[in-house]
């Protein structure tokens, strides 16, 4: 085989990607384009432009309300019920709803009255700056002392295991992490961190919107009491997508949603002005949910149930340690650091790289170089590679176009602001 | 002029509609079916067609990512924009977001955060049952005392009047009511309840859910603080579109988003983890909005805003009237009583008739006789009739049709669970 450096290498992996076929799956329809933020926003599957094509022409416009009685009011359960098979966990236990946020809000606040005598909450500095919001908000709301404990990451790119392990005692109602950290890729191990919370007593509390779609999870195997996601990043449901939460099955009956709702309650067409809420998972819904979004999100999980978690996260190692070893040999030498664990292990579907011009180094990849991934402050650089549809020759083509404009320091007129998550 | 239940007569109230053209604007794929039922879900109109189309095509499969800067980021703003203009609000007043169950959420909770000295919250028995789930959560959310007060209805069809005056008093919070009463169609006069809220020191916030898009609304010209509102009902925003919220311009530095997000943010693109909420109406915004179900939203205010409100208004009140001399001519004599005010100032876009058949009928009429309005226990069938794509001539032919269920007893069979909201 050629070095690494060499088109020709890339092109050879390709050969032997057993799911290279299924980029044809996605519109893709400009090949010069180079899109390497599907951790931000997936590219759009065929069957999903079909599928909303039905639901817009046939389900609204022709059976109008009669939607709901076919297919409309199951698919909170339906699409989460597909979810669940990719994080494993039982149909049952999953359900899309709302935005990551809000989702994040119910199940934190159920968690955190299911325990009044407790109150901790623990998280790290590697977590969204969302879920951080979130939380103060729930400490502003909730008239009793919420103490929100934030363990600091040793090197900003590691998760602070020894931080949490400390911070997690008898007196924490909750732990909350995103599985792997938005910013830095870190994935945490999944079983290790939930046993620390249990053996305390608090409720463990996952974050999946960055590894969901990008690393097998095993929720069940791991006991993990209660998770949320993001369906629009990894997932390729669309843009803003609604998001989804889980709850374990022996835990639905004991907490309580905190913002219940007509789409929650046991019997949903009993127009009762007094909550029930229903036995399972659904008493987590609130409001009608978002049709069309909702609709868009199914074809895309069944793409990662047909290429199997397995298969997607053997392809996406080898796609991110491509990507450092095109790193280490052209992009070290012009300042880049890497802001990511080398350790694959460790590492969810995107990588970091840093730079001190980061920002304007972004910008003119997407204005003059058709390369597209995104910037977080202070300066980093996140390359996502998606492994239904990023070839290797796409991570050796963006990885090249990043020398360029480096070497041949165009991104000297850049200042604007950033894209988008 | 031939006599009202003459099928002339209401051919000549189309030949005068000076709205009758816009129904072209929206699919009707099959001008035999009689669709009665645009308050639980308007139409399709053509144009949402056409955006969507784009919208999923170009906006999420070519632009990808970059999406976000051409319009999606600034969508919940703009339509909110949109909005304000039908219910006399500003610009900067109102914004789209989220279910309206968790908007009135982050309402109510943000008027009772504001005045922790008084204890009370006063609604009836007219409302939502949803916003009753929601005011439940929250009483059993806060750590402090909340009462809810439900005044009671004193025919079950108009507003308890003078039970609401009696029970707003010095220590009220907030007065939440729907303006229009989803199950009679009772409309409030929202200046006179406003008043009365704000005389004595309390918050009055206004689910305009069955309002918006039925009747002019001047929020801004009644002083009115709070409101939230639903945009797939009469306003035809699609199956599930996000619902909007207003916060009175000098108001929304004073209150708090309880479920405070990284779109509400001062500065989105920072990446802090300390939240510090937008001045403007921007704070109230949570999560990532579902921008396909949003886009969806925008051509149909456009052609409310095209039609103008007053037009639209008076049009529906000619339907409405002209049902109700149907129902008194044919349907009064076969045991349907009149579940709406008989006057038309108290009275939204849609007509109720009881009947003790009435599940029975609503289900003969759906499978029988192409005729879709929607049941509302115990005995309520509702007629919805929107004036940008409803005949006079759809109001005789429901009418007619649903004599002919009931005088011919083709209901007997029927006993299936009513059809959705």
């Amino acid at each position: 085989m050629t070095s690494a450096t060499e088109r020709g290498y890339a092109r050879e992996l390709d050969r032997r990607d057993p799911l290279a076929s299924l980029r044809e799956r996605f519109i893709v329809d400009d090949p010069d384009l180079i899109y390497l933020d599907g951790n931000s926003l997936g590219r759009l599957p065929k069957a999903t432009a079909a599928r909303l094509k039905q639901a817009i022409a046939q389900e609204w416009g022709q059976q109008l309300i009669r939607g709901w009685n076919h297919g409309w009011m199951e698919a909170p359960e339906r699409v989460g019920g597909k979810i669940a098979q990719l994080i494993g966990a039982r149909a049952d236990e999953v359900i899309v709803a709302d935005s990551t946020s809000i989702n994040l809000f119910k199940l934190a606040v159920a968690a955190l009255q299911a325990q009044p005598d407790r109150h901790k909450i623990v998280t790290d500095d590697l977590n969204f700056p969302s879920d951080h919001h979130v939380l103060q908000g729930i400490q502003a709301l909730l008239q009793r002392p919420v103490e929100i404990h934030v363990a600091r990451s040793p090197d900003g790119i590691h998760g602070p295991l020894d931080a949490l392990y400390e911070a997690i005692d008898r007196h924490t109602a909750l732990v909350t992490l995103s599985h792997v950290a938005y910013k830095t890729s870190y994935a945490y191990d999944l079983q290790t961190m939930t046993e620390r919370a249990q053996r305390q007593g608090a409720f463990m509390l996952w974050d999946l919107s960055h590894s969901a779609g990008s690393l097998p999870i095993a929720l069940n195997d791991c006991s993990v009491p209660l998770a949320v996601g993001c369906t629009y990043k990894h997932l390729n449901g669309g843009p803003g997508a609604p998001a989804f939460l889980y709850v374990r099955r022996d835990l639905q009956p004991r907490l309580a949603n905190p913002i219940p709702g007509w789409m929650g309650k046991r019997d949903v067409f009993d127009f009762d002005p007094m909550y029930q809420p229903s036995q399972g998972i659904r008493r987590f819904l609130t409001g009608t949910p978002p049709i069309l979004s909702l609709c868009a999100i199914e074809p895309a999980i069944e793409l990662f149930l047909e290429a199997g978690m397995v298969r997607v996260r053997e392809k996406s190692v080898l796609q991110t340690e491509y990507l450092i070893e095109l790193w280490r040999a052209w992009l070290a030498p012009l300042g880049f650091s890497l802001n990511s664990p080398l350790e694959s292990a460790s590492r969810g579907a995107h990588v970091s790289l840093g730079h001190p011009h980061g920002l304007s180094i972004d910008q003119a990849l997407i204005q003059e170089m058709k390369v597209i991934p995104d910037f977080r402050p202070p300066d980093t650089l996140r390359f996502g590679a998606c492994p239904l549809y990023t070839s290797f020759e796409d991570i050796f083509e963006g990885m090249s176009r990043l020398r360029t404009v480096v070497s041949e320091k165009r991104f000297g007129k850049y200042t604007q602001a950033p894209l988008v998550t």
